[in-house]
This record gives structure tokens, C-alpha cells and sequence, in this order.
């Protein structure tokens, strides 16, 4: 009987529990828990409290009915006597973070604050932040600090500080009431083992946090403002673990809940694009993985830091222990089709599959032969405009533009957003060597597979596993076990024997990469225009919709 | 017994003869043909011709089915005895023309020719001779020719030299089998009439003449191209017959298909939406007429000519004896509505009336709530910019847009394309004192009147007729019956007696009024930027599109 290790993927509408193999990381089942309240965007869970636009919360107590529901099921299910699997890794959305009592528990349990927007986990997409990014980037471009090279020059929204600011700014009275301020996926690694942790993969990509320097000083805390200057002694903590490494053990309140034994090891949390990588073989520097979903993240390995504008972060042992792991994203990708296919398809293509309909009329059409080209950015941009107040554009549409048009555009501008990524660190000297793809769409959509690779003129392979970051967080289960038990000591051993690519490669097509490179020219003119400042029609549009609802 | 008299509207998609008492005007009865090929714009009728992109065509032998089937059952329902019809008129879209043998045979109806694009109808919406306008308008430039500035300094692809230069480039042997090259409008009079005649609306608005001046010289026609020089007096005639005069009488082969009686008095031709005016009551100076439909055409009666940015035209008599005549049209207005009904609205919206369902949730957005701004061009811009490469832009999109929004921002765009006419009309220093809309779309939807009036700051108001190029036709016909038979002897005074206004007035509401002022500033930044030649994507997309599809 092999050693089995178990991964938990907390993702933005469910959570995932997958048994795998630690020999050869053969996937042995997986159990999945829709989250009971999925996103909260519109009005709080039973409650007639209305949430601003731009807001999106989760609940964490669908993250324990993961662990109830999810993890008994998945054992059950595969006949798996518990005393085999010898260690759990997680991994979450990021930056998803909640406000705390000093025993862990949220905020938005207690009765007096579940009808308060902010005591609730304010999920990676709450975009509601971004007056308090534009106050941290401008106060930090003032004082000259230094780890500001480090983001790209810029402070998301979705990033820790943004969203504890304004949760100070808004609802000083619950900021006052929080405790601890940090990850969902720390505190669910707290749950399970029963000590408060600190990754150092969100730490160092969401909170400005780096193994040489730390946090930004009390100072430049202070100077943003003053109740919020000793925001890291009074509400987080500097000590962070390292990813890799062991977190705890499972106490048996969560033996009880999941059903495994108490004492198994769980591994350091981590974060479901970063997780990803070793599983889709990403190990070495200049390989790239992009793993694709309702967003895209890359995740690049490089020898040495580096300067690149508009990336999410660099972060060293962010990813691999020893490597300096770049970040960059697009906030919107499947997210943008899916929109599509809910709200702009006619009768004729529900029918079936709406996806599968489009895809097979617009793989029918040529680069260029529907006259059309989008800008990517119906969730702002990540990367690497940095920027969620931007907004969607498409251009070129005739009476005789038809939906797989409008559709192959839209897969098309995320291309090119991935291009946009790829040049920048090309051109800031980090070197990509292979690009790996993961997640939710490489398998459903080879038509995007292809126009990715004809857009960016560079080889795509796919990751075997279709359940990435599960496996990933398995794996890093595995490392925290460690060789002893049956594991490994290192998360790149790990991916030597537990990851593998599957069969495809998408080859770029030399006469579409040429009419690519046309239409490319025109989305980086449109994208410098309406990104950098040129035209503030999305700004003024995003200004005016915000005054009129009031 | 009142007189009675009939107007028969030749539309984009059928025929419609309505029956109208001299008296008051009453309608009394209304039949439509709908022509059995349409618009032909993928391939000829009973044929595998293929048609290339932007072309648009007619069969002639529609319009006569029109007289057989459509005038006949309009008698036949109402119980009208043919002898008390005094006077018939007929409308037409413009510039519709075609190629025809000395005796008005279409060339398309010649077995030898019937499988030749070129030898049929091309409708007004035929786009394929924008190199052919471009050509026109650089000649006429060169030459500093006087007649540029009565078009608003451009002339349009959709135009008759236009379309009569692109079958002599394309078709040479088409064009020299042509002995003439005329108007389906006064084709359709000829067929009436037994005799060719020329009607001074056409002419004035779609090919280049004027009542001082005639058609441009010989010169300037074979500098387009030598064979082209003496097209008029080979082709045409320099006989034009006034609107509001008699072309002839009715012969005994069109008595026998309308059964009406032979020798009744047929108007001279004229254009559908110039027909409507004196039908909506405009026959003021400063009035402005806006017959809204799949495209608007603004029709602005002055006292005197003036030279405005981007009109289609400016012609004394054109549309009242002895005032001058302003043309300007948005060339896709109904049009663009429903290529969103019918491509980009999903199932749920699809239970009832589509249009119904989104107007009234677009009703319940206040200015400014989408954020959402389009520019109207899918169908290219025929005022002020006069270009029909231009295409359509939305922005402002994010995963939250729904399909009202975007249905109510596309109707807002049309609205600030009237207001960019209006303005210029004002700019010149033509005045504005009123609008009445007529048309298809003003008493289908209560909303689009209201965000007219509230986008441009001015009143709307109704003509009470739904069918009134139909009615204009009618009063023409009356007016060729004369007074004396019954009818009148100017179309001013049938104006009076026959057509009226409706009760809806649409008043602008200044907080929506200010809103739209700051959006309205939006549009046209981005309208001069991609309309005026800042930025050429759309004219790129539509190039790298044409050489793709070969």
C-alpha cells in the first residue's frame, strides 16, 4: 500500500479534497463542497444588508463545511483507511482575508457584527479597496520605499493592506474589534492544527512582506495613517513560515471533522496558483506556469530578481525554496467568457453546451476575419496596468458581427494580455524558456490553447492533472510529512515523481502569429491609451455610474 | 365621397400602399408586400453567386409585384371604386439604382446578365463603393469643384456616382450595356407612367445636381475616368422634374396590375424620408424632421443654404417648393437594436418581445447608471463624419453588465449621434426651433424618444401618422391631382389639411439633461478620436479583415 497524502483546494465558489498517490501522484478521488454561500456580492446571507458595488465577501464557515463535508466523503468514497494518508496540504484564493477574535474566531460569527459588511472574509476579487491602494502606492512613491520595485511599482486593490485599510477607514469600530487580521487560508491551516500561522507565499505576494526586509516599517504604516502604524505587532505577526514546511498537526476537534487521524501533519498554507506549479512540473527557472481559470496567474522561476512593471510581485522562496518566484495575473479570463455565454448569447446556442457551441463556430474563423479586438479588462487589469478601475472595450463591430466573433475576440484579448505579461519580463531580462498551462480551461477549450499559442508565438504545454492545485497542496502534504513517512523532504522532489505534462502541445502557427502581431500592435496602442492614462473614458464612465447610484 | 388618394412607400424589405381620404388625411387602409428576394446580400436569388462583403441588392421585379399584389387587395379590403382615386404617389429609400436598357428592361432580368451582381438593383445600404466615394471626393478636392460644400464636403459610397463609378470599374460590359442608369424611384414611375422621368430630390440629394447649377461638369466626370466622362447625357438626362409636380398618368398595362383606373395622375418620385416631412406637419423653416427607423434621417427646412459639416445635403425645392432642403442621416439606428435583440440578448429575454423586455429594464436605469458608452457605427457614419468604414465601440463593460445595460447605452449613442447633427446644423448657423419624429421606432419606444429629448436638450414630438412616407406619398399624389380634381395645388397646403401631430410630447428633464452633457462630452472626444483620424483601428481591423477573408 502506497503512502497517500491529501490536498485541499479552497477555491471562490467551492472546496476541493483530492487523495493522492505520494509515489507517483496518481489522483485516487476527489469530493467536492459548493460553498452554501458561495460569493457574496449582493446582499449579506440572511440579511437584508445590501453590499456596495465592487464588493465580494465569503463566509468561513463553508470553509469548516469543506472539511465536514468534503473530507469524510472523499475517504468514503476511495475506501481510504485514514492511518495511510500521512499528510494534508491546503491552499486558497489570495488575498482572501478576514478580522479575527485572538482565539481565531471571525468576526462575522458573533452576533453583534454578522450584519457588518467588514467583519466578513473579504475575498481576493473584493474590489471595493482601491481608494486605499491608490493612498498606499502615493504615500509609498513619496517616502521613495523601497519594496515598492518588488510589485511592479504598484499596490493592488485585492492586497492585504488595501483591504485592512478600509476596513479601518469604513468600520473603524470592527478594525478596532479585530484581534488578528489575516489569510483564509492561514486560518483554516489554524483550525486544522490549532496554531495561528503565517505562509510566506502570501505574506511575501499579498502583504509586502520580503525574508531580507520584512514588513514595510511602522513609519510608512503610520504615515498612511496613524491608528494603522502598528498594524503588523498588533493584529499579524512577524514570524512566517516558510512554505514547504510543516504548520502542525491535526488536532482531533479536525481528526473529527474530516475524519483523518489527529496527529497527521499538515503542511505550511499556500496559495492555489503558486500550489500549481510544482504540480504542473514548473520547477526551474525560466519555465512559466499559467494556470487558467476564471482568472489567470502566471508564475515564473527565475535565478535572480528583477525589476518588471506590473507584476503581482516577486518573492523570494515564493514558490520553490532557493529560486526567486515571479507573480503576475489577469483579474479576468474565463470569468469574461462565462459572462459572455450567461449574458450575450441568443436561444439558438443554449441548446447544448454554450461553450462548446461557440468554440466550435469560432474555431471556424481566421486570426483577423471578424474585425474585431477587445481590451480584457471587464475585471479591471492586474497586470500589468495594475488597475481595477479600468473596464471592458471592444471595437470593430458591423451589423453582420455574429457571437462567435464577439467570442473568439474575447478569448483573442486575453492573449494578448498574456502577451502583454510574457514582454514585460522578456524585456526586463527575465528569460522564458517553457510555458505551461494549467487549470480549469486548457482542457475544455483547446480552440484558446491554440490562440495563446499563436498569439505569443510560444510553445504551450498542459499540466496531466486537471485538479492542479489540489495535487500541488498534496504534494506540499507530502513535504511536510517528509521522506521518513513515505513523503519527500523537498517540494521540487515532489514534482519529480508526483507532476507529469500530458500529451498536448500547442504549436504556434506561423501565418496566424503574423496577423497576431498586427492586431497585437493595435491592442498594445488601445491598452496604452486607455490604461496609462491617455483616455480617462473608463475612469470618467466608472466616476459618473458611481455618483449616479449614489 | 371624398377624393381619395394612394401613396405607395417602397421600403428596404416590402412595399406598402395606403389608401388616405384627401379631405382630412384619414388612412383607410393599408396592404404591404413583402418582397419575396429582401435585401440580397449573401448570394443572387435562385443562383450560387456569392455576393462579397457590403454589398447590398434588389430584385426590380419585387417593386412591380408590389403594384400586382399589394394594390389590389389595399382596393379589394377597403371597397374603394377606382374612380374615386384622384392621384397617386410613390416613395423609395435612396440612392437605389439600377441599370437598365433604353426601353427601363433591367439589366437583371437579361438571361445574360442575371448571374452578374452589378446588373441588379443596388440598395442603398450597398457599401461596396467606398473606394469608388473616396475616389469622388479626392478628385473633387484636387479640383476644388463649388459643389463639395452643399454635401458637407463629402460625398457618400452609398451615392449614385458612387455606385454608377464601381460597375464601370468592376463590370465595364455592364456599364456599356447600360443605356440608362436611373433611380428604382423614378424606374418605378416609368413603369407607372409609360415615360422616363427624372425627380428632383434624388437627383439633388444623391446625384450631385442642382437646380442652378445642374450636374457637375463633363470634365470633372472623366477625370474620375475617361469612359465616365459623358455619363450623364449618355446614361441620364438633364431634364429634372420638380417634386410636387405630375409625371404622368397612370397607362392601361399599370391599371391592369393596380386596378386602378388608367389615366389617374402619378406624382414625380420622390424619397421616403423627404416624403415624410410635409407628413409630420414639417414644412416650417427651422422645423426638423427625424424619420427613425433601421437608420435616421434628419430633414431641416431653411430659409436659406448654408455649408454644415457632414450633411448628406443642402437642395433648393428639395423638399418644399422654395425653401432649401437639409439632409443628414445616422445610417443605423433600428438596425443596431435589433442586431442586439436578435445576436447578443440571452433565452430569458426571448419569452416575449425581446425589444419589450429590455426596454422596459433599460427604463429602469437612471443616466449614467450602466457605465457604458457606445460609438453607433456598425453600419458606418453617414453624418458628419461621412465614412463608411467606421465601425461600432462599446466601453465600459465589466462581469456585472447585463443586456439592458448595453441596450440602453446603444440607444444613448444614436441619441448622441442626433445631437452631433443637431449641433452642427446650429454651429452653421442654421436654427433648430423644433423636432417632430416619425417612423417606425418613436411610437414603439417610449424610452429612446425620452433619451433623445433629454440627450439633446430639445422636444420631440410625434407625427401622428405611423406610416408616413406612405402618407407624404399620398399628398404628393393629391397635389398631382390638383386642386381642381379634388386634391391641392401645393404640398404646403395639403401639409395643412392632411397631416397632423400626435399627442406625446417628449420634454428634456435637466438632471438627465446634465448627466448626459457630461457623458455627451465623453462621445464626442471618442468620436473625433476615432472618426476624425487619431485612431485608425477601425479602418486597420476592417483591412486586415478584407485581406483575410481574400
Amino acid at each position: 500500500m502506497s503512502p497517500y497524502a491529501v490536498g485541499i483546494d479552497f477555491g471562490t465558489e467551492s472546496g476541493r479534497a483530492v487523495l493522492v498517490d505520494c509515489e507517483d501522484g496518481a489522483e485516487l478521488g476527489a469530493a467536492v463542497y459548493p460553498y452554501r454561500h458561495g460569493v457574496i456580492d449582493e446582499r449579506l446571507p440572511e440579511s437584508e444588508v445590501e453590499l456596495e458595488p465592487d464588493w465580494a465577501l465569503q463566509d468561513p464557515e463553508d470553509y469548516v463545511r469543506t472539511l465536514q463535508k468534503a473530507m469524510p466523503r472523499l475517504l468514503a468514497e476511495t475506501g481510504t483507511d485514514p492511518a495511510d494518508v500521512i499528510g494534508v496540504g491546503i491552499d486558497f484564493t489570495a488575498c482572501t482575508m478576514l478580522p479575527t477574535l485572538a482565539d481565531g474566531t471571525p468576526l462575522c460569527v458573533l452576533d453583534e457584527l454578522r450584519h457588518e459588511p467588514h467583519a466578513w472574509v473579504k475575498l481576493w476579487k473584493h474590489h471595493a479597496a482601491q481608494p486605499e491602494a491608490d493612498r498606499i502606492n502615493e504615500v509609498a512613491a513619496e517616502r521613495g520605499e523601497p519594496w515598492l520595485a518588488r510589485y511592479g511599482g504598484k499596490i493592488s486593490s485585492e492586497w492585504f493592506f488595501s483591504k485592512a485599510l478600509q476596513i479601518l477607514g469604513e468600520a473603524p469600530a470592527v478594525y478596532g474589534r479585530a484581534d488578528r487580521l489575516l489569510e483564509a487560508a492561514d486560518w483554516v491551516v489554524w483550525q486544522l492544527t490549532g496554531r495561528e500561522t503565517r505562509n510566506s507565499c502570501t505574506a511575501g505576494y499579498k502583504a509586502i512582506w520580503s525574508k531580507r526586509d520584512g514588513f514595510p516599517s511602522d513609519d510608512y504604516f503610520a504615515a498612511l495613517d496613524p491608528r494603522f502604524g502598528r498594524v503588523v505587532d498588533e493584529k499579524m505577526a512577524r514570524e512566517i513560515s516558510p512554505i514547504g514546511g510543516r504548520a502542525g498537526v491535526l488536532t482531533e476537534q479536525a481528526a473529527g471533522w474530516t475524519g483523518l487521524r489527529a496527529g497527521t501533519p499538515v503542511a505550511v498554507a499556500n496559495v492555489d496558483a503558486h500550489v500549481s506549479a510544482p504540480a504542473a512540473t514548473v520547477t526551474e527557472p525560466g519555465t512559466t506556469g499559467v494556470i487558467m481559470g476564471t482568472s489567470n496567474c502566471h508564475i515564473l522561476r527565475g535565478g535572480r530578481t528583477a525589476t518588471v512593471e506590473g507584476m503581482c510581485g516577486v518573492v523570494e522562496d515564493g514558490v520553490v525554496p532557493g529560486l526567486f518566484g515571479f507573480e503576475a495575473g489577469q483579474s479576468a479570463v474565463g470569468d469574461i467568457f462565462a459572462w459572455f455565454a450567461e449574458t450575450s448569447v441568443p436561444p439558438e446556442y443554449h441548446c447544448g453546451d454554450v461553450h462548446a457551441a461557440l468554440e466550435r463556430d469560432a474555431a471556424r474563423l481566421r486570426p483577423g476575419e471578424s474585425g474585431l479586438l477587445a481590451l480584457d479588462w471587464w475585471n479591471g487589469n492586474r497586470s500589468i496596468l495594475v488597475d481595477a478601475d479600468l473596464r471592458g472595450l471592444l471595437v470593430g463591430m458591423t451589423l453582420a458581427t455574429r457571437p462567435p466573433e464577439i467570442y473568439r475576440a474575447l478569448i483573442e484579448a486575453t492573449a494578448f494580455g498574456t502577451r502583454v505579461i510574457v514582454e514585460a519580463f522578456e524585456s526586463a531580462g527575465v528569460p522564458i524558456t517553457g510555458i505551461v498551462a494549467c487549470g480549469g480551461l486548457p482542457e475544455r477549450n483547446r480552440l484558446l490553447m491554440q490562440i495563446y499559442a499563436d498569439v505569443t508565438g510560444h510553445e504551450f504545454s498542459v499540466a496531466a492533472s486537471k485538479q492542479t492545485p489540489a495535487l500541488g497542496s498534496a504534494m506540499f502534504g507530502a513535504v511536510a510529512a517528509g521522506a521518513e513517512a513515505g513523503g519527500y523532504d523537498t517540494i521540487v522532489e515532489a514534482s519529480r515523481r508526483m507532476a507529469r505534462l500530458g500529451p498536448e502541445r500547442y504549436r504556434p502557427d506561423p501565418a496566424a502569429h503574423a496577423v497576431y502581431d498586427r492586431l497585437y500592435a493595435e491592442y498594445v496602442r488601445l491598452h496604452d491609451r486607455f490604461g496609462r492614462g491617455g483616455d480617462d473614458v473608463m475612469r470618467t464612465l466608472k466616476a459618473i455610474e458611481a455618483e449616479v447610484r449614489g
